[in-house]
C-alpha cells in the first residue's frame, strides 16, 4: 500500500509499505478514505519533532473498517469510522479519571518512537490499536471531510473551550486563527460566548467573522484596547492561546481579566519568560496541554449532526494521497487552512 | 400616583397611592417606564399566594431613577435602570456564597407581608431598597421591553440552564413553554444545546421552533419516544421543568438519562408523590427553587447586547397601566405570553 | 467448590458448585480469602430482590488471582486483590464520562439474572469479568479485612461524600449508621467536615463518636434542633441519607439548609411522597443512586494506606464460609455491623 | 494613640497618631487587642513594597468595636471582632462573583497609597471601612490569638487548598513552611490529603510533622524522589508554592503530576522564566494570587471552633505594641513564625 513517509526536513515521500495486520484483540484495520495534514505534521516536516526516517506520518483519518479483532465491540467490519489522533488504554490512573490525553500507554499516530511507534494514517490503510477507544462510527449523513475534524482539530477546539470553563455570556479571545484556533472560535460562539478573534491574516479573520466572531487584526488594531472596549475595561473572561509563542502568551496574560483563565492549546516545548507578576496580581488561571479528544469526540459529532458546529469552511484543499509532497509544501507556505488527502 | 392593587381573587384595581420616599441610605426611587405581568402575579390573582388586600403588586420593572440615597453608587438620578425582582443584603451567609436568592433578608416586590412587605412595581413609581444590588443601568441602545426581561423572566431562564449544568452539545428538554420556559429554551439553544421543547399550545411550540428548538406536542406526540430518538435511546442530559406539576415532574424523571439532571423552575409548594425509585436507579440529580437573578442579571444583559438572547418575541401585549384589570383577565385566559404595562 | 446460594426468603445454603473458568480475554479467576455480607445481600435474603434459586450470592471479596486471560494487565496470577462489586466495560457512553456505576453493560456479582447473571463471591472461587476494571492489588501491609471495604462499603461512603460536594468546614449529617452510614461518617470527618451521626442504636452511635462525629439518638434527641444548634439555625450543608426510607428522606429535607444537598445512598425502589414544596423553597439539591466505586476505589486504598480511613472497627464478626446460614441469621437480627466470611 | 509606622527600610517606629473617627455609614472603629506581624509586612520593612514614610502598618487584628456607623449590622459596639486584611464593596463585578480579593474598590490595611491609603492595624485603634464585609464576631471561647489567624494567615491557607481543588485522598506538597505554608499544611491535612511539607528549617519541618505532614528537608532530601515515592512515580496531585521564588515554581512544576495543579500563594511580582514546555506537556493548571479571605473567613472560624484547625502552635512570640521595632528585627532574622503584638 501507499504511505506518506518522512525522510528529512522538507522531504516527505509517498512510498510502498506492507499492509497492516491485526496484532491484538482490540486492534482494527481501517482503509483510509480521507486524512488531513495538521499543524503538528508541520513540526515533523520542519524537523522540530524528530522521528525516524521512513516513518509513516499523519494522525487524522476517516475510513472503512476492513478487519477487527475479537474484542472490538464499538465498530464492525464495513463501518465507516473516524479516528482520534491517539490511543488510550482505558484502565490506567489517568484514563479512570477521564484524562485520556495523559494515558500512560498512549500512542499517537504518525509521531515515531517517541510517541509510541504507531505508523501514521496518511496511507491507504492504518492499524488502529485500542479501537474501542479510538474509533467512532460516522453518522450516515455526515461527509468524510466533516467527520475528519472530530478526532483532532474540532475536538481540540472543544477541549480548549470546555477546559477554559468559558460560559454563555462570557467574552472569549482566541489568539491565532489556524484551523484549531478557528475551531475554538466556532465552539466558543456556539457556546454562547462573545468572541474576539485575533490574527494578522485577512482571510483567516474573514472566516472568524463568518463563524460569528469580532475579528481583530493583530498589526492594524490594538488588541488590548479592543479587549477592554468589549468588557467595560476589565479584560476578557477567557483567552485561548492557539499560537504557542511567548508573545501570544504575553498578550493573553495582559488582556485577560482578574480571576480569568488563559488556556494554551498552542504548543509550548521550552522554558520561557512569563509575566508571573501580572498573572499573580490578577489571580489568573493558566492551563495548557494537548487536547483530550477521546473525552470530547462524541460531543463534537453530536454538534456536527445538530449543525451547531460545521467545519466545512476550514477545508481549503482536497488532494490525492500521491500529491502529499506538494500538499506539504503548500501547507508550509501557509496557503492552506486544512488540506484533505484522499487515498 | 397610580398603583395596581390586589383585593380579592380575580380582582385587581388601579388605585391612588402616595409616592414612595427614600427610607434608607441605599434606597432609590424609580419612575416606572415599563412593568410586566408574570406567572407568579397570577398566583396572587388566583388567591393561591395570599397577600393583604390593597397591596401593590408586580415585580418586573424598568424605569428612571428619580431619587437615590447617599449610599447608592451603582446608579444615579436620571439613569434608566432595570430591577431584579427581589432584594439581597449582600453580607449574610448566603449572599457571601453568591446565593442571593436565599438572602436571609430578601424582600420580593409586590408579594405582601410574607415576602418582606415591599410594595410592587405595577405603579407609577417604586421604592427600591438595596438599590446597589437590585438595579442595573440599561444600555443605551436597549429597549425598555427587552431590559424588562433581565431581572426576572430571562434571568430565570439563564439560571435554570446554568444551575442544571447543561453544556454545549447536550440535549436539553424544556417542559412548559410559558415565558420562563421559552426563555430557558432560548438560553439552552444559545449555549450550544440541542433543545426539545414540550407543550400543548401550538403558538408556544412555534415560538420554541423560532428559538431553535425541536417542538414536541404533549398530546399529539410521545415525549418519551422523542427524547429517546434524539439521544440514542438514553434520554436527555438535562430536563428543565418549567411547569411545576406532578405530571411534569414525572415526565422529567422518565425522560432524563442516567446521571442526568432535572431542574425545576416551575413552582412546587406541597408534598407530592415522586418516583424516587426511578430517580435513584438512574442516579438523577433533582434540583429546584427560585432563580438567583441577581447573580445572572449582568450576564443576561451582556447576551442581550451581543444579540445572543432576544426576548422580543415573547411580548404579545402592550397595555396602559390603567388597563391592568383587563390585562390580568387576558393573562388569566392564557391568551398572552408577556404583557407589558406602560404607566 | 463451595458456594453460598439463595433458595428462598430466609434460606441460604452452602452447596457444591463447579469451579469457574476463564471465558473472555479480560476475565480473571480469584480464590476468595475473605468475603462480606452486605445490606443488599439482606434484600435478597428477604426476597425483596428476586433472584433465581440456587444462584450464588455475595459481592464483596478479597482473594488471590489463580487465572487471568491474556488481556488482563492490571493484575497477574498470584496477586492478592480486592474486587469492586460490579463490572464496567470502560468504553460506553457512561464509562467514558467516568460514570462507571451506570455502565450499560454493568454486571453485579451475586444478584441473579436482573443484574447480569454473574455468580456471587461468597464461594471458594469467583469468576471476575472485566478484571482490569474490577480488581486492584492489595498493598502488602493491608489486611484482607480492610481491603474488603474498598470495593463496596467504604467506596460507597466516599462516593456519598464526594457526590454531595461536602467540603472541609461544612456540617454534614449522616442518617442511618449501618456499615455504609458509618463509612460516610468516617469519610466526612476525614474530609474536614463536622459530622452529626443519627441512629437509634446505641452501639452504632458509639462507633460514630469514635469516628469523630457528634452522635444524635433518633428517639431520645430532636434531630432538627441538634442540626440547627450546630449551624446557627441554618441547617446542615449536606445530609447523607443512608437509610432509604420516606421518614429519613423527610428528615433530610427538613434539616438541610437552603441551597444544601441531600445525598441518598440508602436504596429507594418505589414512588413515595416527597416534600417537594420544602425542597423547592430551600433550593435543595437531591441526588441518589448506587455508588460509583470503580471511580473511587483507588482513593479509598490510598486513604487506608495513609491511615486517614480505617474500617477495622466495622468488623464485628468473622466466620467460616460454611457458617453462612448462621451468619445471615445474625445479620438479619441486626446483631452485626460487618460479618466477614473466610472460605 | 500609639501606632507602628514605617519610615525607611529597616526602620519602624511607635508614634503618636490621632484616634480614628467614623467617616462613612458602614465604618467601624476597633480598639485593637492583638495584631500580628506578617510576611508582607516584611516586604514593607525591606522597602520592596513602597509606602509613604509615617504610614501606619499592619493588617491582622482582633479587637473590640468602640464605634459603628448606622449601616453596620453585622457587629455592634462592644463586640469582640476579628478583621480580614482588606475591604470589599460587595457590589462590583468581582464581589458579585464572590471574588472579593479582586474587588475593584478593595483597600488593604497598612499598605499605603498604592492599596487604598488605609491606615494599618498595628496601633491602639483602627478604622474599619466596609465593616459588614471585613469584621466577624469572635466566638466567646476563642482566644484573640487564634481568631487573629482567621482573617489572614489561616484564611490564606484555606484559600490555597480550596482554590487548588485538592480533595480527600490526594497527595499535596507544600513548598515553604512559614506561617502561611504551615497553615496550608494544616488545612490540607484536615481535608483528608496526604501532605508533603518541604523546607530547609528543622523547626518548621517539626511543626509540619506535628500538623500531620511528612516533612522533607530541601537540602538533605531529594524532593522529587520523595514526591515520586509517595505517588507511585506520578507526582503529587497538587503543589502549593508558599515561597514565591523561581526555584520553588520550578520544583512545583516538576513534582506535580500530569493534569495536576500548582497553586502559588507565595508572591510573584515580576517576569521570570517558567518551564512552559513541562507545564504544557503535563497539562498542569497554574494558578496564583492573593487569598480570598472574605470568602473563607467564616469557614476558618467554624474549623477553629470544631478543633479541625488550630493555629496555636504557629505563635512563637507575644510582645507589647511598644516593642514593635524589636519585633520586626526578630522577624527579619527569621527567628519567629508568628509574632503577636498586644497594645
Amino acid at each position: 500500500m501507499r504511505a506518506v513517509t518522512f525522510h528529512a526536513p522538507g522531504e516527505v515521500r509517498v512510498e510502498d509499505r506492507p499492509e497492516p495486520e491485526l496484532l491484538a484483540g482490540d486492534d482494527a484495520v481501517v482503509r483510509v478514505l480521507a486524512t488531513g495534514i495538521c499543524g503538528s505534521d508541520l513540526h515533523i516536516y520542519h524537523g522540530r519533532v524528530a522521528i525516524e526516517p521512513g516513518f509513516t506520518i499523519g494522525h487524522e483519518f476517516v475510513g472503512t473498517v476492513v478487519a477487527a479483532g475479537p474484542d472490538v465491540t464499538r465498530v464492525t467490519v464495513g463501518d465507516r469510522v473516524l479516528g482520534c489522533f491517539h490511543t488510550a488504554c482505558g484502565i490506567c490512573f489517568h484514563c479512570l479519571r477521564g484524562e485520556y490525553h495523559r494515558c500512560v500507554e498512549s500512542r499517537t499516530f504518525g509521531h515515531g518512537a517517541t510517541l509510541g511507534s504507531l505508523q501514521g494514517t496518511q496511507a491507504d490503510m492504518a492499524l488502529v490499536p485500542r479501537a474501542n477507544m479510538v474509533l467512532r462510527r460516522v453518522p450516515e449523513a455526515m461527509s468524510n471531510e466533516t467527520a475528519l475534524f472530530a478526532g483532532d482539530v474540532m475536538g481540540t477546539g472543544l477541549h480548549a473551550v470546555v477546559a477554559s470553563g468559558a460560559r454563555a455570556g462570557d467574552v472569549v479571545a482566541v489568539l491565532g486563527l489556524g484551523p484549531v484556533g478557528l475551531s475554538a472560535v466556532q465552539v466558543a460562539h456556539a457556546s454562547g460566548a462573545t468572541v474576539l478573534a485575533v490574527d494578522s491574516v485577512a482571510e483567516r479573520l474573514e472566516v472568524a467573522r463568518a463563524f460569528g466572531a469580532t475579528p481583530v487584526h493583530l498589526d492594524e488594531q490594538d488588541v488590548r484596547a479592543e479587549a477592554r472596549a468589549l468588557t467595560g475595561g476589565r479584560g476578557v473572561d477567557v483567552c485561548i492561546d492557539a499560537v504557542g509563542h511567548p508573545a501570544a502568551l504575553d498578550t493573553a496574560v495582559r488582556i485577560t481579566r482578574a480571576c480569568g483563565t488563559v488556556q494554551c492549546i498552542g504548543v509550548y516545548t521550552e522554558r520561557l519568560e512569563v509575566h508571573m507578576g501580572l498573572l499573580w496580581l490578577k489571580s489568573i488561571t493558566l492551563r495548557g496541554g494537548q487536547a483530550n479528544v477521546i473525552a470530547h469526540v462524541d460531543r463534537v459529532l453530536s454538534m456536527f449532526e445538530a449543525g451547531t458546529l460545521d467545519p466545512a469552511r476550514l477545508v481549503t484543499h482536497r488532494m490525492a494521497l500521491d500529491e502529499a509532497p506538494e500538499a506539504y509544501a503548500i501547507y508550509d507556505r501557509r496557503e492552506a487552512l486544512k488540506i484533505v488527502l484522499e487515498p
